[in-house]
């Protein structure tokens, strides 16, 4: 009998801690508020960023979607991310990846506030991700851990195989699962053969984007895995780095779509608050959290 | 029959390398200078210290080793870091650490010029260390990895250990594993058994601090071992964290004293080297070293 490690009851959850959040805020005058800006020619894009524009919505934050053409040069991208940094109503910037190859990713994403950083993208995020020091960090690692933590299993002292080390995901990943007292083995494309690695694992957190990685014969009945993998199908559907044919040969498995993903939504607003509490009221902001390791 | 990984022959190697790179740099009018910093009150620092001021002489590196008083305030060592940040003549600054309780040993670290930074302490090089890019990486786990090439090993798509996370060899030492395209298990203090972690791995690398952690019935006879371990003996000596007994269990072992340490000390001069091209001539860096993970 496998758990089905659903997003929706944690998401859920989550919604109601942030309207209250919310409605904190606006009680004191400030209207939480996001800039997305999005470089037009990525199909995938567009319609994520629209699916963070309804939920914005749904939350009662204001969400403006800024549309530039893919021949926007980068001196112009940045000038409008500079705009936004400057603009004391404004409180995250979420700028869709990946960005037309004329341009610099790097530079671009560097010229975002850390303090308005709600994807985590930039270096002085990355770094307190890696340190566990005050910051913003990338949603969908914290994702992953909040949903195992919510259906009661715990990391500390476990071993976890993290598949994917990815800029994005796997790498910050990994230092909240260190952080999380986890032992972890990092697998990636170098990695010759998973099998004995998710055979010695209590944990695995797949992040590759590879449909159908992980088979039935590569699980074991004790196995609780993550599936942060997003994959379109030709339906234009979405399924994970997991077959659906490990349900029932694992101890639990988070679905795709309908596991990461409604927590990712939910911890990426949730970020924006923690960006509200880092430019507004700093003293509210998080204390440093420095982990002691061997 | 282990091999052992002695760390003589790579540092002589490196000590001709480096003597031809001093005398091409004095050629050009420019004499390699190290400004070392001790805050007396750790008699390990001050020996370490000595130490690395007799190699530069025998290297004709000049190296000035500055001693502050136990009571010196954070402000007056930042100022000291500061002139010799501003001073054109040196071209390498190296904090003994431990600092004493009193001051913050990050902001002190932080006010180190990032090119003149051969330690690879403050942020701008841990992020370098953690992206492949361009920067000053710490000398002893960069020692770590030429040790066992060294030798012939190859970690390419092999397992290896990692037993200590620390933040001056263990994570730094996980990133460029990871960068040599090996699966890295990390183990820490919240691992509750090391033993299935060894006998799973090709390679281990143990840099926890702890003398005789590594025992000879948590080996095997294919197992590479790189202690970089340092622990001081009663009588002054240095043992490693893995006990002598293990040699004739494993494949291979570094030796401590003798492994791990010379070719550290070796590429820590090669560091004023990198940290001269740096600041000197920039054209002559090493470009960055981007590593594509799944």
């Amino acid at each position: 009998m496998t758990q089905l490690l659903s997003g929706q009851p944690l998401a859920a959850q989550m919604r109601r801690a942030l309207l209250d959040d919310i409605a904190h805020w606006q009680a004191l005058g400030h209207q939480p508020s996001v800039a997305a800006i999005l470089v037009e020619g990525d199909a995938a894009s567009a319609c994520y960023a629209r699916a963070k524009q309804r939920a914005a919505a749904k939350l009662g934050i204001s969400f403006e979607l800024v549309r530039l053409p893919a021949d926007t040069s980068e001196q112009t991208l940045i000038r409008t991310i500079e705009d936004f940094n400057r603009d004391a109503d404004v409180h995250a910037i979420m700028l869709e990846l990946p960005l037309p190859g004329h341009m610099s990713t790097e530079r671009v994403v560097e010229s975002i506030a850390p303090e308005k950083d709600v994807d985590g993208l930039v270096a002085a995020n990355r770094m307190a991700n890696l340190t566990g020091a005050r910051g913003l960090y990338p949603a969908t690692p914290t994702a992953c851990i909040r949903l195992v933590k919510h259906y009661g299993h715990t990391l500390s002292g476990k071993h976890a195989a993290l598949i994917g080390f990815g800029k994005t995901v796997g790498m910050p990943l990994f230092h909240q699962l260190i952080r999380e007292n986890a032992t972890v083995t990092v697998c990636h494309a170098g990695t010759p053969d998973l099998r004995p690695h998710l055979a010695a694992a209590d944990f695995a957190f797949v992040a590759v984007g590879k449909a159908g990685l992980i088979t039935p014969d590569m699980v074991h009945p004790n196995l609780v895995i993550v599936d942060a993998g997003i994959n379109e199908t030709a339906d234009h559907g979405v399924i994970g780095d997991v077959s659906p044919h490990v349900m029932g040969h694992v101890a639990a498995l988070s679905p795709t779509p309908g596991g990461v993903g409604p927590v990712t939504t939910m911890q990426l607003f949730s970020n924006v608050m923690e960006a509200m509490n880092l430019q507004v009221n700093p003293s509210r902001a998080a204390q440093p959290v420095l982990t002691t390791v061997m």
